[in-house]
């Protein structure tokens, strides 16, 4: 199937550019840069950085150029997976089939882990693409990325949902926590992929829009895989949601109309994204990609 | 006396320019944004910021074309002290005389305080100086900070720390660990000055080196408060280090001894700094600041 083949191609170009931007694993501090490296390297599926080279090509710019830039989201996004599995919030013990890095390592160090990828993914923005005519697209990625991932955006959305843990439902709420927590970082990836292009400011506000939308559909069907995935397809236990008391849309509106609204969602987006990249480009599989994944 | 002012007048400014650039107080996620101030507006001495504006004055640039990024190296800072007090760290209950924010808001909402400071830091660097012409700095001041704070820099100090802590006495271990956990930011607050100067690469390297050493200098004294300082005077326990058996200067070579290495290192600088900046000028004074400061 050639869209199977198309993000296993970019999985490996986005593995070995995160290889090559990670400090070896006996570099001093040896502890903490072999545990960035478990935390990096294990097994996902790197969807932001596919999403913003995606986006890059469909806003007519060269993916190559996104490579390092798309790589800074993936540490970033993994920096949030490492302080999300902290025991103080969301006390995880398994992500993807193996042990957590506060587990696998401990606690201190994987407070550290997150620090440093995040510090990192900005080391990453700031230097790539290289020239000094690219350092205004340099800086602005740093300022969208950082604006998208801070208070106002995914951290805040992660604030929002351990406070709406066990609260009574509330649609405004879940849809405020989605976009934040999940909607601002892949709608930054995808608004990302148009920055690089040089796309103007209302096209990028067009990529961002369907980013962040984009965004929730991934969230929705994250939502929904926690009731009917498996342990094995998962790599985690199912149920940790509805266990944990959160906000999601299945517990809210039931799975049945969790579905409809996914298929819905997916068959606009399906739609809109004809008028960012024309007819059967490659964002427009990964609309389907992402609402028909399995984990 | 003239100092006194100077640097009251330069925590005004930067605290004045830090309410503008952090979101309210009842911004959504409120609880956040209220910890975040709390964090930040703890009464710091600002040294970082007063430091990079000072650098860029003595290179021959607009001090004020410094101030916001300056406050992005407290943000920065701040966000290292929040992770630093956790339980699973340091686990400090106190921090200027307050609560420490695990302790005053919770250990969850800590940790995001700590990641949306760092977060906003970028946000910051990205943003300002403004102007399509200084976009290059922009990203430069990026990458920059970055390098000097991420897993080779500040957060692989605090790891070699806390790996260290109990550990027996090694200089060289002892040197990494302050050069890394303390110079790293210094010296990227006195090279950020330089950098918004304008100045070229050779006279950046020489602020840089400049800069990590008084980051050493602000440590040693760091290490000698907590033996000689009271609670009164520096807002927290004195003689943590000792009780937590953290490598120091004191605890490596006695306090006397440390004294002298103070000393000399401050007649050093003192002399050397005149290279950098003429006869007089106010880094010299700061040099000064740094080794008699007394919390």
């Amino acid at each position: 199937m050639e869209l199977e083949h198309y993000l296993a191609a970019e999985r490996d170009a986005v593995n070995a550019a995160l290889d090559r931007l990670l400090p070896a694993a006996d570099v001093w501090p040896a502890r903490l840069h072999r545990a960035m490296r478990y935390a990096v390297f294990g097994g996902g599926k790197r969807v932001r950085p596919v999403l913003a080279r995606a986006a890059c090509r469909a806003a007519g710019g060269d993916p190559e150029l996104a490579l390092e830039p798309s790589c800074a989201l993936e540490l970033i996004h993994t920096y949030s997976l490492v302080h999300d599995d902290l025991p103080a919030l969301d006390d995880d013990d398994l992500r993807r089939g193996r042990p957590t890095v506060h587990v696998a390592f401990d606690e201190a160090l994987a407070v550290m882990v997150g620090d440093a990828l995040l510090t990192e993914g900005f080391a990453v923005l700031g230097r790539f693409p290289e020239g000094d005519a690219r350092g205004a697209t340099r800086a602005e990625a740093c300022r969208m990325v950082a604006c998208a991932i801070g208070s106002l955006g995914m951290v805040g959305g992660q604030v929002e949902d351990l406070e709406a843990t066990g609260a009574q439902a509330d649609a405004g709420r879940l849809d405020r926590i989605h976009q934040a927590k999940t909607g601002a970082l892949i709608g930054a990836a995808v608004e990302l992929g148009a920055l690089l292009a040089g796309a103007d400011a209302a096209r990028r506000a067009a990529f961002r829009s369907f980013g962040r939308r984009l965004g929730l559909l991934f969230q929705i069907a994250d939502d929904i895989l926690d009731v009917t995935g498996t342990a094995e397809s998962l790599g985690k236990s199912p149920g940790k949601d509805a266990t944990a008391g959160k906000l999601t849309y299945p517990h809210l509106h039931g799975l049945a109309a969790a579905r409809v609204y996914l298929e819905e969602l997916a068959t606009t987006l399906r739609s809109e994204v004809v008028g960012l990249e024309g007819e059967g480009g490659i964002l427009q599989q990964l609309v389907v990609f992402v609402a028909r994944r399995d984990r």
